[in-house]
């Protein structure tokens, strides 16, 4: 707690160095990379960068060193190689710089003992003159607030996830797929080997800060493993927490150790100090996206009755096996739910019984009228509707649009008025036409405030997590 | 064995007649959908359509009845409602038609005992006069060779997987998720009820079929179980055969029940069976595409040490856990092949130790340097590549189309020269022309031999399934 309002400072910085960007233009990874993103997302203040020789690179202004900027630097960003990092790191001290990121790799996790020592000794001398150092070996800061962005294709509107993530990788794939489903961030971090800020400092500013409601987590290693242990259990009692850890098999932990110099630990003591904080830990990046997606928009569920509504018998069965098995029940539905649905339902081929399976979702009385008495009823918690597009009755309705626009604005409006969350499932798209059909649909559906998720499956996977979560911290009642 | 030649006539129509078209034009689903499929798909013969009063629909000339039909019809597909059935199948026999397909739902799995009377009753005159029944409540046939389709969009060219499944909507899925990754179909069968023809059936004919190599299935209920049984042992003796149950929860076998008035049965029984019989059992439709993309293109493995190659150091971190847990080892590489490697990788931030994560494999030159050594090591049996479109280093390049051509046919020639299996991993996009991207990388990799995968964890846990297999049959060493 004391740590984490002095932790602030990093996640605003007023203007950035960056040094090791290539005078070649295009040059996409890499200091080049820093500067296309920062300027794409809008960064407010100067960014200067350092080069020996050119004047200037992407329309900025280049100096020979760092101490030749004749303004105020407060944040530099070194994509250097390793060799330089010391020289570039006398200049940040001279120079009165708060925060140097080190995307700069090729220390510890090269396995190399000089190089391990050179990182330690460049965090010894960082600290003596009172510099943070975000990495090595890292992507760094994506802050919307503050138009920072580690890749190009980050948003600039802010929201209330916020992550921390060993591997820059993982942070951008996270923000890849959670933004078109309507997830935004707070600070999204990528921090490497964690050299001097470590994931448990990053974690414990998130459980303090008052702009993140939800916190998702990618870690490789366990550093300091009882102060560690300690933000954890304190952050999970504030907010939703959500890890990914790898290093779960013999494999994947030395993967880890060679991607971030990372000691993987054992997964029984975290998946057991997980289980005691009340933190969800999952297995893989889409589970992860899926938490992201589940606790901003189904935020909570009054208890695990779960009716499916879609077109399509065997999509049906799968779906009642998949989220039975994830945790949810699938009432049979009352007579006069029952009774509601045959009045908009051909008897054959469909079911009005929970899977509900009905073409009178691809009309448009149908849809409302399929969906209103399911929302009504006292033994329903939570509503699935699944659909596709570019193949099937979806395909060839005239026009697509207008359908889709229609279902996710009543969608949205049963969810609203009834109280119970709609999530809806969209199976993926085999050709561009339905591939563009389902980015609409999606970003319908979420700018309505449903949580949409890949598949059925998954869905299930995220709300069983979220009904477990709230079980453990006795929300619902529990079930028989 | 007797029944398998017998059947192949119900895969070989002359002529093809359909009652229920409506004669309002774009009817997709139904009876016009059958018409658009088979026109599409190119159906060599003749169609006719039996409608009341239109004179003709979609081109094609109409007759109020069956028996109206000038000449020899020996395969009828039905869409009229259930209470006309029982009037065409007398046409039918007058007729001397051979197959009737029945789309027509309402059957036994209404729940409604007359209407289950009526299917008995509907199944008993048709035994009586040598006519087969495909059906109720389902698809029929998608048969490229004989130009029959069940849906449009689906291939005319064959290949060598057959499928027998119990829900047309499933069929059908699998069909378009398996075409783009490469996969080619025998026979693909969809059987609703199952009223006539059942699942043993089918694969009994397919285990004999010597135009299938594959076998995949998707079933919902077990009908005369023992001998299900012991075509199950037959069939997996035989050939590959991967079976997706459903109906493994309470809620999912209540809902098969209500789809085509499947019983599901124990789970755990048909588990043991299929372990028994040595075929595969997997959990989702998604699972099912992937072993039909494993059989047709891995074939087999050697042994179970993978490789994986590709640029960013979480995916790969999460990738060797993911493929450690389905069952797979990550060698160390030797010494001569991390030279070979050296020569080409850049040092910082990237690894030569397995999981590979290089930014080589973003150069022509570095593509081959990186996979030919890895090939050739005596320590390897297959490869991963795993890459994506859209975002990332691959949008950065000038020609993404150009590079992906060499990619795909350095790692088709790779596979060939070293007889070893490369397989490929492309991560979902998020963006539409990394879709469409993706969409072409895929069709390259396929048309070069190669198998293709939505994800690392899914490319391992079908290798693991492959491995477990061919261990069952003695086919490679069992590891330590």
């Amino acid at each position: 707690m004391p740590d984490a309002p002095a932790l602030d400072f990093i996640f605003h910085p007023k203007s950035i160095a960056i040094a090791g960007v290539s005078a070649k233009e295009g040059a996409g990874f890499g200091g080049g990379g820093f500067v296309a993103s920062l300027q794409e997302i809008g960064f407010r203040g100067p960014i200067y960068l350092i080069h020996p020789t050119a004047p200037a690179i992407r329309g900025l202004k280049c100096y020979p060193s760092l101490r030749d900027i004749p303004d105020d630097v407060d944040y530099v960003i070194s994509s250097v190689p390793a060799r330089f990092v010391p020289q570039l790191l006398e200049d940040c001290i001279a120079k009165g710089v708060r925060v140097l990121h080190l995307f700069t790799a090729g220390f510890t996790e090269t396995g190399d003992a000089e190089r391990a020592k050179m990182e330690q000794a460049i965090v010894a001398r960082a600290r003596e003159a009172g510099i943070r150092i975000i990495g090595p070996n890292c992507m760094g800061l994506y802050v919307p607030a503050s138009r920072l962005a580690m890749m190009p294709g980050q948003p600039p509107e802010p929201g209330p996830v916020g992550m921390v993530s060993q591997s820059g990788m993982n942070a951008g794939e996270f923000v890849r797929y959670a933004t078109p489903r309507g997830v935004r961030c707070s600070k999204v971090i990528s921090f490497g080997n964690g050299a001097d800020l470590k994931a448990a400092d990053f974690l414990e500013y998130l459980a303090d800060d008052p702009e993140t409601g939800i916190i998702v987590s990618y870690l490789e290693g366990i550093q300091d493993g009882p102060r560690l242990a300690r933000v954890i259990r304190r952050t999970a009692a504030l907010k939703p927490l959500v890890i990914l850890k790898s290093g779960r098999t013999e494999a994947g932990s030395r993967a880890a150790n060679s991607h971030t110099a990372s000691l993987a630990g054992s997964l029984q003591v975290f998946d057991a100090l997980c289980r005691q904080a009340g933190a969800i830990r999952v297995e893989s990046l889409e589970e992860l996206t899926d938490m992201a997606v589940t606790f901003q928009f189904v935020k909570r569920l009054s208890g695990p009755n779960i009716v499916v509504v879609g077109g399509g018998g065997g999509a049906s069965v799968l779906a009642a096996d998949d989220l039975a098995a994830a945790g949810l029940v699938l009432p049979q539905l009352l007579p006069e739910t029952q009774e509601a649905l045959a009045k908009v339902t051909d008897e054959a081929g469909t079911s009005i019984r929970n899977p509900i399976d009905t073409t009178s979702v691809w009309e448009d009385e149908g849809f409302e009228a399929t969906f209103r008495p399911v929302a009504e009823a006292p033994n329903v918690d939570v509503i699935l509707y699944h659909t596709g597009f570019g193949t099937g009755p979806m395909a060839r309705v005239g026009d697509v649009r207008t359908r889709m626009a229609r279902q996710a604005e009543t969608l949205g409006r049963v969810q609203r008025e009834s109280g119970k969350p709609v999530v809806v499932a969209i199976r993926p798209a085999t050709n561009v036409e339905g591939f563009q059909q389902s980015l609409d649909f999606q970003e319908l559906c979420w700018r309505a405030g449903l949580a949409t998720y890949p598949s059925i499956a998954r869905a299930g996977v995220a709300l069983g997590h979220l009904l477990r979560w709230q079980r453990m911290r006795g929300d619902i009642p529990p079930t028989p």
